[in-house]
This record gives structure tokens, C-alpha cells and sequence, in this order.
């Protein structure tokens, strides 16, 4: 087979951004060598999808990439293996303290490769990966940027998509559809193995308050009890919501967004849980700032909540979810974590999506969720529909 | 929050059919005790998603249920619980012997549940639960049915989805439509860290012959380097084929079906190639058995290749894949595998997808995959469209 396509197709600018950072990181965790094994931190570090492996040895500042498969994979420190164990033999350096992703893969594949570099103690390197992934690099931003704009489109059209009579499931359909036709990948990363969703959620109604099983901001009893999560079939009534969620991943990152629609005319308190929600979002963006605990965010947001009375509805009413944000990324939860026991320090570069908001008995979910990236004045967003709620019959 | 949902909503026939066999498979493989954390084995188990642990004691015959997530779940033997930790002072027994899931739950996840059983040798409970999965009850045989036909469906409408000019990627955006419509989840299910895809794949003419990183039977460049798989936006031509595989995801199981459509007159060797794919199902439908080794039916579909001229062709040209068919179920890649180093022996009950396909240079890729479950007297299809190619231009 011919080698004729470049593994690496990361601008090398954010290559090598990439890399410092993640040396320096190693070293100040006492790490000198990170097998990566994980299909989201090859994605990180090459642009692309392959099954192999990621050495990265942080006294050398030297990253190789061994591969498996496709075999026409070509470039700087690339070389084919057919197993794991080729791997140690093909390094001209001792590896010293070594780390594997532990949250990220799977105990026999841990144990595999621990066996293979012969070491039976050894450091975990999500530490490392997570905190270098949660500061995005100019070429990040600038991808979810381009997944923001796309995702900004697909809202303008949902108006157009609706139809009297219809449940949320054949909306969330007809959103989906111009989703993929404006290139969206039609898969969902969610980093762990708890969670699982297909493109998005469109909530209707009621349905809006029916727990789920998954740490999402909001529930929704799904289509069918193995996907336990969104739209169930509601049809939507007049004085009621539609909370559209739906992701935007046109390339390797995703934007997350939310945007609150509604048939007829909706309650005051539901229309007042809005306006707060639309509040909070300016009120959080203006406040943050590199340094600040991710914790003071969720704080002032609930603060405000309580002020007006609304805490009963506030994230959730029979089931409560307890963040109000989170890092965005090559998956759906990256870190910073912005919830009351989160550890997470806010830094320029994060970028993180804030989703404050309420269900509301009789009327449905309301609120607006925006991906800012953190800069030295605040967060900035990268979503612009307009925040708010569009009536669907016009 | 009542408690008012049953957790384990399974039919009490099958739950106990598939708890029988896994106490035997436990006592055969000396594990005691078994604590179940993936998403999929929990759906298994009780045909729900949900955040939590099952442990199965093998020498007492009995089944705990430990809900974290959500609440709302009561039933036999079900517990709520806030963390693993909880779990060993609520069990009175001695766990013995036990197994986690090792391929399929992360290292850390493993470590900490050993750590909470306070054990330092634990066996690996992925053997026993697929092959226990291999082997598909009554209830679930009648769960693939059910997404069998709805696919049959979806596959009867490909050619009025199909409008002159349309690129592949327009055509599976709007098969996903209707797929979604009849009631597909859009999510598709692998196990392993390796795979991804979509809802599934439609490959054009030369694109089929492009190298995928993936384990699928077919390749395709896809949409982006994120996510190398399938359609890339080929505009289909006169002469090509277009290859539809996509997934039948309806409820927790799906069945796996492929189809080939042609836009005009296709070669010769093209045509050839489809039929022996349509002779190839027929023979090991009629040739497998109970008790049979898998890879039999391999080396019988090579030979048939053979034996036709056709062995540059089959299951891919510049890069091939190692296996015509595989288990389907609850993921897309169960067991049996039919490869020829598989060590499967066919069992009655098995569903297995077998794909004999080929990529023909200048055509694209040609071929029929069915869904079966296997009986006493051989391979039974659960997959019913039209087995010829179909023209799209009528």
C-alpha cells in the first residue's frame, strides 16, 4: 500500500503548543514516558482517527506514533506495528516512570501495555491530558468556532423545520437531517461509560421533568428504556416548551448550544425563569475571569436563582442536576466542571458551555445554553442565535 | 422522588433463562461472584440503562440490583446506593472468588471496585458474559426481529430517498431520516475502544476502496479525519455502485443488513462478483451448524472466492478485512466471529450478520449482508429486501 498520507495534520504550530504544554506537565507529575492509547487523545495529537499508539517522553520532548492500522500512514516518527509489544524494543530510550490513560481505557489494555513496557507500577495520564485538553489552543478555537457558526444556522432553521401537530421526536428528526446535510458528523463524544445520546435533545413538555439516568442538565424519558434520555414522542401543546439541545460536531470538536422554543403563549414564571437565565449567562461571563475558581460561577448562579425564588426549578424539578456548566471539546465533558465541589481553576483558553436552567411545572424546560471561550476579560461567546424564546406558530 | 418504576423490565422468562446460564458459566469458569458496571451487560440484565452495579452470586443463584441513578427504581432485590463502596456491607455473603468486567470497564473503575470487594485477585467476567450473550434467548431473537423488520422497511424506500446528482452522504442523510423516523434511536453500539461510526455507512463507487482505520468490513474516507469511515461525499455516477449498510438500532438490540444499489449498467465482473455474494449466504445458511466451528464457514466463502477468480476483490481490495461475518445483538460485534483464526464454535441461538462482499476497481463495492439466527437445520435470515442490485435510476 502506498504511504502516501501524512499521519500528523495538525497545523504544526499547535503541534508543538500541544507538546510543551503536555512536557511540562508530565514533568511537574513526575511522568517521563505516556503511551496513549485512546482514540479522543490520538484525535488530540494528530487531527486524525487511527488504531495504534501515542509514546510521548517528556526528558527527550519527543512524541513517536506507532501504528496498526491504516498501514498507509506516513511522517515524521511514524512507524507500523502489527502489536503493543513491538513497541518498547523499537525505542532508543529507557522509559522511566510510565503512565497509560486509566480512566480512559480498559483494565485488560492497561494490564497489556503495562506488561509490555515490563513495569508493574505505573503513573495514570488522564491527569496530564485532561488538564492540557481543557486550555484550547488558537487552532481549537477556531474549529469549534467553525462548529459554532454551523450550529448557529441549524437554529435559525428550526422555525421553518416545525409543523403544527408535530412531537418532539419528528422535530428532533427534521433537525437532525439539516444537521448532517450542513456536514454535523452525526456521533456525540461523551468521555467515561456512563453516558450515551445520539445527536442531541429536544425536549417537549412534561417530558422535560422526567429523571434520567445520566449526568446531563436535563432529562427526558427517550424512545425507548435502553436510551433512557430526550425527546419520548410528546406531542407539543399550546402553553407549552420545546428545549432544543442538539450538538454541533462538524470535525474533530463540537459546540454546545440550547435555545428555548415555544407554542402560544407560556406562563410568567416560565417566561420570568428565562429572562433570569439569559441574566445569569451575562452576569457569569462578565464576572469570570483566568484564576477564579470554577466553583464561584456556580455559586453566584444559584445565588441569583434564590433571589428570585425560582430554586425549585432551578437545573432540573424532580431531579436536580448539579452543575451548570462544563468544558467543551473533543468531547462533552471536558474539564473545567463548573458545579459546587469542583476543583477546577478557570484559565484563559477554557472553553466551556453554560447551560443554567429550569423546568418548570405545567410549561416545560426554558433557559439558554451558550460555548464561551475564556479569555483575560471574561467569556466570550461563540454562539449567536438569539437567546430569546422563538414562538413556533406564527 | 416515588418509586414507582420497575427496574428490571424484562419478561420473568427470559431474565431467568439468561440468569440459569450464567450461573453455569460462572461455576465452569470458578467465579463466585460477578459485579457488572457496563452500560450494555446492565441492559442485559434488567433491559434498562441505568447508573449502577449488578452483582450475581453464582453459588446462592441470585441477582442484586445497586441503583445509583436514577431514584425512581424499586423491585426485587434492588438497592439504592450513593457509591461501589456501599455495596460489599450490604451483601450477606461472602463474595468468594470474584470477576469484573476487564474489557470493558475502565482500569481505574476496576481498581476501585476490587479495592471496595477488598480483593487482589479477581478473574475477568467479559468471558462469561459473551458467551452468554452469543447464545440469544427467545425475547431477544423477537427484539432483532422487531428492528429486522423495520429496517426491511427502511431498505424498501432507498429508492425513492435516491434524486440524480445526490452524493452519498445526501442519500444516507436522508435514509437516517427515515430510519430515525420509523423509530431508530440513532445510536450505534460497538463494543471495544476502536470503533466508531454513525448510524452506518453508504459507500459510493471508488470511495469503497479507500482505507479505514475501523474493523469494519468496508472502509470509505468518511466526512473527516475524525471519523474515517463511509460516505465522503462521492457523487454517484453511472457505472458505480452504491453499498448501504446501516444499522437497524430500534430498540436495545439491532440487526445489521446490507444492500447494493447502481446507478445504470455496472461490469461484468461487478455483477459476477454480487452474485456469488447472493450464493455464498445461501451455501453456509444451508451448511452451518450447532456445534460447527465458526471458521468453517470462513474457509467455505474464501474457497467459493477461489474458486470464481474473484480472492482480489473480496471483503475489500487495497486493504482487507479479516472476517465475513460476526455476532449482533446488543453491539454490533458480537460472538461468534467467522474468521479464520476464530476459535468460536456455532451454538443454536446464535445471530450472526454474515457479509460477503467485494470491491471491484471501477464499479465500487458489490454484495449482501443478512442478518440470521441459527436453528437446528441451519442459518434462518431475519432480513427480507430484495437480495439482486437495485437501479436507482429507474
Amino acid at each position: 500500500m502506498d504511504k502516501t498520507d501524512k499521519l500528523n495534520i495538525l497545523p504544526p504550530d499547535d503541534f508543538s503548543l500541544k507538546c510543551e504544554r503536555i512536557f511540562a506537565l508530565m514533568s511537574g507529575a513526575g511522568i517521563d514516558t505516556m503511551v496513549i492509547s485512546s482514540l479522543v487523545n490520538k484525535l488530540y495529537l494528530t487531527g486524525r482517527t487511527f488504531v495504534g499508539y501515542i509514546v510521548v517522553s517528556s526528558p527527550r520532548h519527543e512524541v513517536r506514533f506507532f501504528v496498526r492500522r491504516p498501514e498507509n500512514y506516513a511522517g515524521e516518527n511514524v512507524a507500523l506495528i502489527r502489536k503493543v509489544e513491538d513497541i518498547p524494543a523499537m525505542l532508543d530510550f529507557e522509559p522511566g516512570y510510565v503512565a497509560f490513560e486509566q480512566d480512559e481505557s480498559a483494565y485488560s489494555n492497561v494490564v497489556r501495555m503495562a506488561k509490555a513496557f515490563g513495569v508493574t507500577t505505573f503513573g495514570n495520564a488522564d491527569g496530564v491530558l485532561t488538564a492540557s485538553r481543557a486550555v484550547k489552543t488558537p487552532y481549537e478555537i477556531e474549529q469549534i468556532n467553525v462548529c459554532s457558526h454551523k450550529l448557529d444556522y441549524v437554529y435559525s432553521l428550526v422555525p421553518s423545520l416545525y409543523r403544527p401537530g408535530m412531537s418532539d421526536i419528528e422535530l428532533q428528526v427534521e433537525i437532525e437531517r439539516v444537521t448532517r446535510l450542513e456536514g454535523g458528523l452525526g456521533i456525540f463524544r461523551v468521555g467515561g461509560e456512563e453516558m450515551e445520546l445520539n445527536q442531541g435533545s429536544v425536549l417537549a413538555g412534561a417530558n422535560a421533568d422526567t429523571p434520567s439516568p445520566y449526568d446531563f442538565a436535563m432529562g427526558g424519558r427517550g424512545m425507548d428504556p435502553s436510551l433512557p434520555v430526550g425527546a419520548d414522542g410528546t406531542v407539543v401543546r399550546p402553553g407549552e416548551t420545546v428545549m432544543v439541545d442538539t450538538n454541533g460536531a462538524f470535525n474533530a470538536y463540537m459546540t454546545d448550544m440550547t435555545r428555548t422554543f415555544a407554542i402560544g403563549e407560556i406562563s410568567e414564571r416560565a417566561r420570568r425563569a428565562h429572562e433570569l437565565s439569559i441574566d445569569i449567562l451575562e452576569t457569569l461571563s462578565i464576572m469570570a475571569r483566568p484564576g477564579m475558581e470554577a466553583r464561584m460561577l456556580y455559586n453566584r448562579a444559584t445565588d441569583m436563582v434564590a433571589e428570585a425564588g425560582l430554586s425549585d426549578y432551578f437545573m432540573g424539578h424532580r431531579r436536580k442536576a448539579g452543575f451548570i456548566g462544563h468544558g467543551v471539546g473533543l468531547v462533552v465533558n471536558e474539564r473545567p466542571v463548573i458545579a459546587p465541589r469542583s476543583r477546577d481553576v478557570l484559565a484563559e483558553g477554557n472553553v466551556i458551555a453554560l447551560e443554567p436552567k429550569f423546568v418548570i411545572p405545567g410549561t416545560g424546560a426554558v433557559g439558554v445554553e451558550n460555548t464561551y471561550v475564556l479569555r483575560a476579560d471574561g467569556l466570550h461567546t461563540l454562539t449567536h442565535a438569539p437567546q430569546y424564546i422563538t414562538r413556533l406558530n406564527k
